[in-house]
């Protein structure tokens, strides 16, 4: 006779996990690589930097099996695109939204194609996603005309568009708040996240008050944004021509959930603010070297923005701050931005190695 | 009133959740990143290709928080580290050992020294662990000359040694086999795993016994190793003076854990077989463009095996193959073995995009 194993209940992904509360039906084919229940992590460091007994946790969606929260939406987006009997999706994107979309495609047996503007992508970002086996085209034209082509092909021919417009995929994003709720009890006094597209901080929104409207949680977070200070369309009110961080992943001028963001913010009586790039990073490092958690560079102006504003912080508060993506995806900024350098030209004997190590 | 939450429990690290079966006390200050708990994806497509009605799972440990496996040892080697009073840590490590321990010393607040041969390792290899505070030290002299450089450095001064001869290492490791039977509920028919340095094998076979004697498995798994052919001494039954592979996660010639991982092997009546890089190439891409997962090339040799041994495989049977690695840690191998190629210089109108994509 087999003992039935402890407490552990397998993840099954989530959709089943949340299938109630997703617009999914008995006939939706579920597309899953068990994506979702991401840690939500203590940042005992940065709780003690913010004072006042706060308690900060991360919610480090990089261990999302392509390492990026876009696998939460694209569960969804390709399960309903398979519903709909989907022989292939398309997008236009440059990052972590081509992976996921290839990723899921791909398993779902469909052709997954990425158009990106010609010259402007680095072949490393693509990597991941021509692996995942995307069928990437490159046009002569920006990044517009990119999304214009996708929308056209969409209309005209049977590929379904995957990129944010597509309603699935904010759905499949709420489950992160969801999943906090379900972790922490109540919803945290606080959600700071990266916002460049502006679609996860309407995504959790949607999800808090989701909850909220079902009794699973008493309180809402004020929802506190974060835009990179080159790329702060809503800090301006404006939208920006030419967005620049070296946070590529929030580097956009005009976000496609400006109304929805806005609505959260407000809503929640929460703020937007802008982060400089080298705030950024040094909360990218304080994340590596003091919490143990390795973020893309966008992921950390979560956490900058935190520590800007620490002194709004009311006291005894909980904060979850967002980390939306892995930091393996990006690791040139790691190599260039790290504080330690390699020690060379040592001796292999103990006293050298020992004098090298401060003993 | 808060309605509890449906079935979700959080995940507390792999320490809290397998308390009764690891070498911890009240007393044990447990650093953890909530690793463990990764995904157990069911692989369809392989499934197929070996046929037989024959269920294939992926075990995707590169979903830890660091990436790989290794986060599994090294929970529990910082953690009794930290409860003997360590001020710091030691290994000889070019790869994810060194990520795994700089993380998990940084977070419990400890130094963390890397020792390296100089020259050796490529910066981006290194990337990780620095930005987690690591202190690499790059010596005159061979990987050999490293090990002996560590173990000296741990006899003498108080820095405690976190390679692989740390004994608390394979029992955080053995924490995989108990996810699998929790999930399955029960052992598989086989395990398939890549095999390095033998002490995932060696753990595997510990967890999987231990849980058999505590009646949570009713059988046990054959164990079936899989050695890269250029680093395969298990296979030519003595050590490879230059081991050569391209999955470097396992190019070792002289497996610490040599007897281990062979008393594991006979026992469950297992094998070793030596699996090319070609083949390892071919398992890498046919996981990513079919199954969405991305990982490692050395972590695709257990699927390469399983391939390669398929005949062999009982009708009906499940089978897990475990993927040690997330493939995000070599972007060069992703960008060199993919079959898919950028197609550019295409006009940015409909019916020329449209013709490329074969509508």
């Amino acid at each position: 006779m087999i003992v039935p194993s402890s407490d552990v209940k397998p993840w099954p992904g989530l959709i089943e996990t949340y299938r109630p509360y997703l617009p999914v039906t008995e006939s939706t084919p579920v597309v899953t690589l068990l994506e979702g229940n991401t840690p939500l992590i203590p940042a005992p460091y940065i709780s003690q930097q913010v004072g006042k007994g706060v308690k900060v946790f991360v919610k480090y969606d990089g261990l999302n099996p392509t390492g990026s929260f876009k696998d939460r939406g694209m569960t969804m987006a390709i399960s309903k695109a398979k519903e709909d009997g989907a022989k292939a999706v398309i997008c236009a994107s440059t990052g972590n939204t081509s992976a996921a979309a290839a990723a899921y495609a791909r398993r779902a047996g469909m052709r997954a194609f990425v158009i990106i503007p010609d010259g402007y992508v680095a072949l490393g970002k693509l990597a991941q996603a021509l692996l995942y086996g995307a069928e990437v085209i490159a046009i002569d034209g920006n990044f517009d005309d990119a999304l214009t082509v996708v929308k056209q092909m969409a209309e005209n021919y049977p590929v379904t568009l995957v990129n944010s417009v597509n309603p699935y995929r904010l759905e499949g994003q709420k489950t992160a708040a969801f999943e906090v709720v379900d972790v922490l009890g109540n919803a945290p006094d606080w959600l700071c996240i990266p916002v460049g597209n502006a679609g996860n901080i309407s995504a959790y929104w949607m999800g808090f008050c989701q909850y909220h409207s079902l009794g699973k949680t008493s309180k809402l977070p004020k929802m506190m944004g974060f835009q990179a200070a080159g790329a702060a369309p809503f800090i301006g009110g404006q939208p920006v021509a030419k967005p620049e961080t070296l946070a590529t992943a929030i580097r956009i001028g005009n976000p496609a959930n400006w109304d929805k963001a806005w609505g959260a913010k407000d809503a929640s009586q929460g703020e937007f603010n802008a982060v400089t790039d080298e705030e950024i990073l040094e909360a990218y490092r304080i994340l590596a070297a003091h919490e143990g958690v390795f973020c893309e560079p966008a992921s950390a102006a979560s956490v900058a923005g935190l520590l800007k504003v620490k002194d709004q912080v009311p006291a005894e508060s909980t904060i979850v701050c967002v980390l939306t993506g892995n930091g393996l995806k990006d690791p040139d900024c790691a190599i260039k931005h790290s504080d330690n350098q390699v020690k060379s030209g040592i001796k292999p004997e103990l006293s050298q190695v020992a004098k090298v190590m401060g003993f």
